[in-house]
């Protein structure tokens, strides 16, 4: 996976004992909300935050999302939530994730979440434009 | 604590696996979500669902909450969440629960939750008088 | 997808207020949740729970999910998770499962979790028999 | 409330998406959960965290919340959560808690949570000296 000429930023966060499990680790749910806060750090680095998206009268549902789990994490443990952008259509945008420990940098978890762009009523609508020009910086290889 | 000639509702649930946490108990900030789902239990049972009160513009803002912890809960436990009115005034109300063993009727937790009637703007209102008279059945003893 | 020939259980439940987001739906991270769930009381009607299996120092770590959103889930809804077992073999399971509305049994959301089985110490060791057995009735059509 | 001189830390948290609920602001539960991260943050703050607490064999077990709910939060706000110590005792200790917005210092929520210690059979056992001490610039005033 070449990413390293995309646009990616890093989210730093701590487990919480509340996401813990009586597994003693992060219960497998939370990396998706560890990812959405990524996704909120990415617009917001790139100038267009989410929330000013919904205020818009746009909302970016999630239509697929697929998480590989390589290594567990643990209460106080310090993780960097790497995100960018996989791929950008003009309806539809896919994320890439990368969850690895702050100290080591072992891989965690690595994940993908697929996007609509909908209105306030649900119809599907193109992406806005300034939104839509992140995907600018993705070479498409054939 | 007399409840007995309150219109009580009982709501069974069994603890999830998510809803545990490293010390192999249920984490304590999962029963203020199992008290919300007694309180839409309650409302239903009462023959007016609390869906239906946000239908008509009206919001129940919870403004207090207090919670005794007595025994854990563990994975795949069954509980049975019992809730009843504590308080009911005209523009607030105060529901009371206890979280009990489904098998045992051992006291696990108990709580109260207090709410303010708020309208779509935030602004304090009466409470509808449908939902208002289900304080009639609790007895001041000065 | 033909899953008549499989095992398949179906486990009730109603969306709680929590697991709302601002988007005023189910928030997407809740489904994950609700098939552990449903995985819960496919293991328990098999005969052998899943608290049994970490009884007997086991675990099923999820190495991998996928989900696809369909329709969007709304406060107090009904729904029903249906949970199969799509593949089994001596070290991994997959479990399959479908959301749908109670009512109409249309799709909300579909997924698959891939677990590895695990001793206390983390080591990768074969799935217990009583368990393995889940898999024999599921047909492999080449 | 004059907690000046008390050892007061403050954590920065920004409300996550997932965080909030179909009224569009932050699910009350988690406070609590934001309470738990403040609380790590200022035994961490102290030099020695939670995590080496549950090491040593002990635990603090929540038996007591109480939370005050004054305004909402929203997707995207940042709040800072003040913590500190407001009893302590032999076997147990009190925190106290403030949400504030970080810009414009609003309290948005305040609230105290009783913590018991045990050991790892359960049992209620004295709170560690280093841990103790944290108790010692608390002013009775009778």
């Amino acid at each position: 996976m070449t990413v390293s000429n995309r646009f990616t930023t890093e989210t730093i966060i701590r487990a919480r004992y509340a996401e813990t499990d009586a597994q003693g680790v992060v219960h497998h749910s939370n990396y998706i909300v560890w990812f959405e806060a990524a996704r909120s750090d990415y617009s917001r680095e790139r100038g267009h935050s989410y929330a000013e998206f919904e205020q818009q009268g746009r909302m970016l549902m999630v239509s697929e999302i697929q998480v590989r789990y390589i290594r567990p994490t643990v209460y106080d443990q310090v993780v960097v939530v790497r995100a960018w952008i996989e791929t950008m259509k003009s309806r539809q945008v896919v994320f890439g994730y990368e969850v690895c420990d702050a100290a080591s940098r072992d891989t965690l978890v690595t994940g993908t979440t697929k996007h609509i762009c909908v209105d306030r009523s649900g119809r599907v609508v193109p992406i806005p434009p300034e939104w839509r020009a992140w995907g600018d910086d993705i070479t498409h290889d054939g």
